[in-house]
């Protein structure tokens, strides 16, 4: 199945939501071997750097069921898109995020017998993830049928530090004399799981075996990456080096080396693996290998213990900034920790190439990477916990694949410029195909102008509107300018035929949030333009040539349908309408649906789930999240207490949203529950998908929900607003926020909020609601 | 590609109309070698007896761009669906026509060199389809490269007198001495050409070559159907049979018997080729060869010459009852006639389990072979021109399948025994998979129960409701009265989420057509059930309780939903609005198009399409010609006059209702373009698509304009009416109509109508306004 729409059971799973990992602050600990959630734990115990990762996999053979993933960032092949039907502008292919060639894989024979947990008789097993410091650990202890009983303790990482390596140490010993067959592979030869008749993606290029080093060098089809992945075997027993050398072999797609020693009872064997990638996505192709061999002997120069040492210390760093602690809820602290822990390892922003795919490094689900979700649910967490440069970097990205999205546009016959970013991207071409989705669900288009926006407001670096953003505001504007009507009828102009966040509505006319982002992206872009003028009036004059602007003709148009755009409302209720037709349909609520209903998508035909009020995300909701300040609590309190209670949560970037707006509106009880279901939602696995991979998007929700939720962080042009209110249980909130080259640590208690400015710039905010200045170096108390 | 909506361009290929055969009444004519348009040629040469037929392909080799073509109704491969996507309710498969066995291939080598046209120098070449006797014949004379001149025809014909024989005749003489080697196959190692990687969708099971007789039997994958396909040889020089025989031969798939000889120059080589077919889909596989055995046994006991006649004869009575003759317009004519020897060689009404394919025996594009073209284009052109049992077979084939109805509004989310039939199917199970069809073009439904009626009213059969029909009708009303919702704001039952005929508007609301047929079932359905009770008291109490018709709340619902079901207007205009939307769409008109733009389908993106105001086919006008009696002249003319400017055509099936429309509005000239639109469609390849077969459904189209258009053709509950109208050039039309028994033929002129009573039954009719009653054996003379 190529792209399915991204659905989740929510509140339907409660009840199954599964008791997996211990409650700790800093680690996710798995106690016992568990093979039915086996594929579970493999995905909440995925590693990454930003540039490749893997799932939690053995490195050992098993034989159980399992996932085998490790991926390559910005690697992908483009499969034919299947449904095509004969509509026109639809994408040729579908970008398939690939599994790739796995570095740390270990085959061990004890007395001839393979170590293969899902086959030996399990005596102990616990696995942690140390979030703190980016490492797994897991030790062991088997009964082969042999009757040997086998310990084993491995540590692995991939390294924060260097974006070429991984390693691993895998100790273990037998209780008895032992002979020992040992083998160590780069193994190639992977297919990705719903690939149709096992086909392979890869074509062999090289493989290399020269004593412990193993090398795959292999090219994906199609789309012709050359990639390298690498391994050095260090073997030890009791500290000592072995007598004889590992026998190096490889075969197409696999290169290995294998030893064969015999051991005494109780001596521990010690495999010190170091793994390498390179490809050609940044490295050319001849150099591919070379560089993959570099990296490796660097690494290995270095040694185990001085790579773990910086990757330590990396993550440290990591965490200095963009840390949460929550005091009074182990669950929520944990989960939080855990969920900044996986937007940290899936992107980190030093590659204006890469982006934020939906499942990161922990499975395959999903193709391409680029959702909107980047820009209006990640974004936000990047520029308030990492350098500016992140943030700006995912702005870049948008902007580089520009003119992709203007060729977008053109093939659905927009055109003078007009852009229409993909709905799913990998290199900026659309990959998603679904024509309700596809050509509809244009919303993105607002996200990405408003990206621009959101950036320069968080930094301050209003002169990025002159090295790219003015040029995408433009260009949506001008998609959007296009894309609306003229409704005689309505005396307005119309957006017909669109697809607004909640999928379970499909080309609806008018949707509200969908008009919104559009009348704000024509508004914002011509009070763009003026301010870049107000910067640099040549540089501005010169970029709105460069692009075609036509000041007698665009602003005019837009001015206009800012002013007369559609946007549906019901006076009666003071409502926001989702879309001009939603009171046609039957006004249940959540309440009027039975548990066998639950999760709708499982459930329904699409087709009733069209026509039905359910809502599946944030829709009005989430425009009313978008701009804070354009709606008065009344209003939000009318709109909440109308969509909320038809609202499935059924994609899991719903709940976070709410949980900010609960805040708002001083619900914090319900805030509390909406946040639970972001910030545990792979942890108990609520949407009983979690063996496909981590929500790794979803997990800035997590973020917002707390702290632009109950930390009450709001970012406008005008500057930094704070207003903390903890739900019961919680005696301390405490995060940091990067703004504007100041750094906040704000830590809130039922009695107090502290502010201290850790940067170097003193810093102007307002926190509920008053005004406050606190020097470089300085905190500030205010009780409450 | 799987199941492409099937949409054609219209108008915007007009300029590109070929003008492939010569205009003669009866005949269709190509003068000249064409290997351009070969296979455009090889769909309208196609023959077919209802139960078997194929393409115009040449017997003998043809390197050239081919589609060869050979199918037996009922036959088909369940593609795996494509399409899933994750939405529930989708079906498992597409259902395709397959390309089976060809019982008539030949393969001559003249001194060692292949007869193959499209490699030969050709001298004259010349093929006539004989419509009325519906035989095909083929004269050519080549050069070949040795120089010799090979002067070649062949007649072939499908039996229309017996459902499995088909048969040729081959004479050719060579202008020197010459070695021949004559192969005769029966090739069944035959693919699909939209079949993806060449994939075969026939299993072995035997070939069998006995002297001249050679068979494949073959099992369909996955649906297992076992099929024979066999032929018999008879060869003769100048009437002399040659001294050695055929030798035969086998390989998997395939039987033949080869002869090699020797001629004079001038002798005449005369090849007979008997063919004959038997599938599992109407005999025990165990006894499909047998049957086939059979076959061949009685047509080699008859002869060439005799199933000739047999066959011709029985064409003759086809055309004695469904034959349309129109003077002064030769264009028309001939039009006219191949669209209804189409429709006579697709479907012949003796089996209750074969329908209609879109394109009959003529090219293997589109999935499936029932569409509601059935019930809705093609129904009452078989009620007028055949026995009542082809309808009542039509009309019993819904009946069959509604168990699989049932389960299929199941799937959907409906119950009480209420029935969706599928859009498209060949054994009553959904084949199609585009959600916007599949789940809600369901007006398909009321097209089904108003078949029911249609049957009824033109056989005066009342009694089928017990035998069938009431179950239907209950079945479609169960499914209306669930289907639609009730809005509060409208104070009306609402139909959201539907595609009406217009399939270039998707998931629209309160689609006037649906919503009209939708009341329409629910108050036949009432009515009938009285009649049925009038009928016997007995019988429908008992067919009542049996599909557990609950007589307290089922009326009652369905009588509040008549009452008060949301049918859209625009006051203002006086016109039935398409959906409750379409006002707030930009009110362009074709002519604003242009020519760049055409076809739509073609130039713009789908989203651009659904946006727009222009409509594929007929919708709301589809609505007045169902129902004729229920809207006067003006509100049609307002309707049609706002609707038709609007109109894109792009659906083979929209010009003749707009015909039938226009010559009731007194337009007879715009009556007429339309009527050329439909009636010539496949012989002047308007939407150069004919390489891909007929459009064959749409075939009856051109009956409705000529007969129910000019002719007036209109049956109610009260009778048959007539107002026959003739466009400027025709100086008579005649046409028969077959009607309660009574058997009228009609002649009209521009001084009379003259209605001949050629039936035994005495018949009541209304002509232009005026009753009448003619006795049997009897005509009447009405002056103009």
């Amino acid at each position: 199945m190529v792209g399915p729409l991204r659905t989740e059971p929510a509140e339907a799973s409660l009840p199954r939501v599964k008791s997996l990992v211990a409650t700790d602050p800093w680690k996710i600990v798995q106690n016992g071997f568990d093979p039915v959630n086996h594929r579970i734990y493999e995905s909440l115990f995925s590693l990454g750097n930003g540039h490749f990762g893997g799932r939690g996999n053995h490195e050992e053979a098993y034989s159980g069921d399992t996932l085998q993933g490790n991926y390559l960032a910005g690697i992908y092949y483009p499969d034919p898109t299947r449904v095509g039907w004969w509509k026109n502008g639809y994408p040729d292919y579908f970008a398939k995020v690939l599994n790739a060639a796995d570095w740390k894989r270990l085959t061990l024979k004890i007395n001839g017998e393979e170590l293969d947990l899902a086959a030996a008789e399990v005596l102990a097993y616990r696995r942690e993830l140390h979030m703190g410091q980016g490492t797994l650990q897991r030790t062991f202890r088997v009964r082969l049928s042999s009757g040997a009983v086998v310990s084993g303790e491995v540590l692995r990482f991939i390294s924060l530090a260097n974006n070429a390596i991984g390693a691993l140490r895998y100790r273990f010993t037998v209780d008895a004399d032992a002979s020992l067959d040992i083998t160590s592979l780069v193994e190639g030869d992977v297919v990705n799981e719903d690939s149709n008749h096992d086909f392979g993606f890869w074509d062999p290029v090289e493989e290399i075996a020269i004593g412990t080093r193993t090398i795959v060098v292999s090219r994906t089809k199609k789309t012709e990456f050359v990639c390298a992945v690498g391994s050095e075997l260090q073997v030890s027993v009791d500290g000592a080096t072995p007598d004889h050398d590992p026998v190096p072999f490889t075969h197409e797609l696999t290169a290995g080396a294998a030893l064969a020693l015999t051991v005494d009872a109780g001596q521990t064997v010690e495999l010190v693996k170091i793994g390498a990638q390179a490809t050609s996505r940044v490295t050319p192709s001849e150099h591919v290998l070379s560089e993959c061999q570099i990296a490796l002997d660097a690494a290995m120069g270095d040694g185990f213990d001085a790579l773990l040492a910086a990757h330590i210390d990396r993550w440290d760093r990591k965490w200095a900034t963009s840390d949460v602690e929550i005091d009074g809820d182990n669950a929520v602290q944990q989960g939080i920790r855990f969920n900044i822990f996986g937007l940290n390892s899936t992107f980190t922003g030093d590659d204006p190439d890469l982006n934020i795919g939906p499942k990161g490094f922990t499975g395959e689900k999903y193709g391409g990477v680029t959702y909107w979700d980047t820009e209006a649910f990640c974004l936000p967490f990047y520029l308030a916990t990492a350098d500016p440069e992140v943030g700006l970097n995912l702005v870049r990205y948008r902007h580089r694949q520009l003119d992709k999205a203007i060729e977008n546009a053109e093939k659905l016959g927009f055109g003078d410029g007009a852009a229409l970013y993909p709905m799913v991207t990998i290199n900026g071409e659309e990959c998603h195909n679904e024509w309700e989705i596809t050509f509809e669900e244009i919303h993105r288009n607002g996200a990405i102008a408003f990206a621009v926006h959101d950036y320069i407001r968080h930094t301050g670096d209003a002169a990025y509107l002159l090295r790219g953003g003015l040029e995408v505001l433009i260009a949506i504007s001008r998609f959007w300018s296009q894309r609306v009507s003229w409704s005689e009828q309505r005396s307005a102009f119309v957006m017909l035929g669109v697809t607004g966040p909640n999928e379970y509505e499909n080309n609806v006319d008018n949707n509200w949030y969908t008009s919104l982002m559009a009348q704000w992206t024509l508004r914002r872009t011509l009070r763009s333009i003026e301010q870049a003028t107000e910067l640099d009036a040549d540089a501005t004059e010169a970029l709105l040539s460069s692009v075609g602007y036509d000041p007698e003709t665009e602003p005019d148009r837009w001015r206009q349908i800012i002013d007369r755009i559609f946007l549906p409302e019901d006076p009666d209720r003071g409502i926001m309408l989702q879309q001009s037709n939603y009171l046609d349909k039957e006004m249940l609520t959540v309440v009027d649906l039975t548990p066998e209903d639950r999760p709708l998508n499982q459930n329904w035909s699409w087709d009733r789930i069209l026509r039905s009020p359910f809502i599946k995300q944030a829709d009005v909701l989430q425009g009313m999240w978008v701009f804070p300040e354009g709606f008065d609590l009344d209003t939000l309190r009318r709109n909440f207490d109308f969509y909320e209670p038809r609202t499935v949560h059924e994609s899991s970037l719903s709940p976070s949203i709410h949980a900010v707006l609960a805040v708002r509106l001083g619900r914090l009880a319900k805030a509390h529950e909406m946040l639970l279901r972001t910030a545990r939602l792979d942890l108990d696995d609520y949407n009983n998908d979690t063996e496909d991979g981590c929500h790794t998007t979803s997990m800035a929700g997590t973020w917002l929900a707390v702290v632009q939720g109950f930390g009450g962080l709001q970012v406008s042009e005008e500057g930094l607003a704070l207003n903390p209110q903890l739900p019961e249980g919680w005696t301390r909130l405490s995060f940091q926020v990067l703004f504007r080259g100041s750094r906040l640590r704000v830590t809130a208690t039922s009695s107090a909020v502290e502010i201290a400015n850790e940067g170097a710039i003193d810093a102007e905010l307002t926190v509920a609601g008053g005004s406050l200045s606190i020097r470089a170096g300085e905190a500030t108390t205010i009780p409450r």
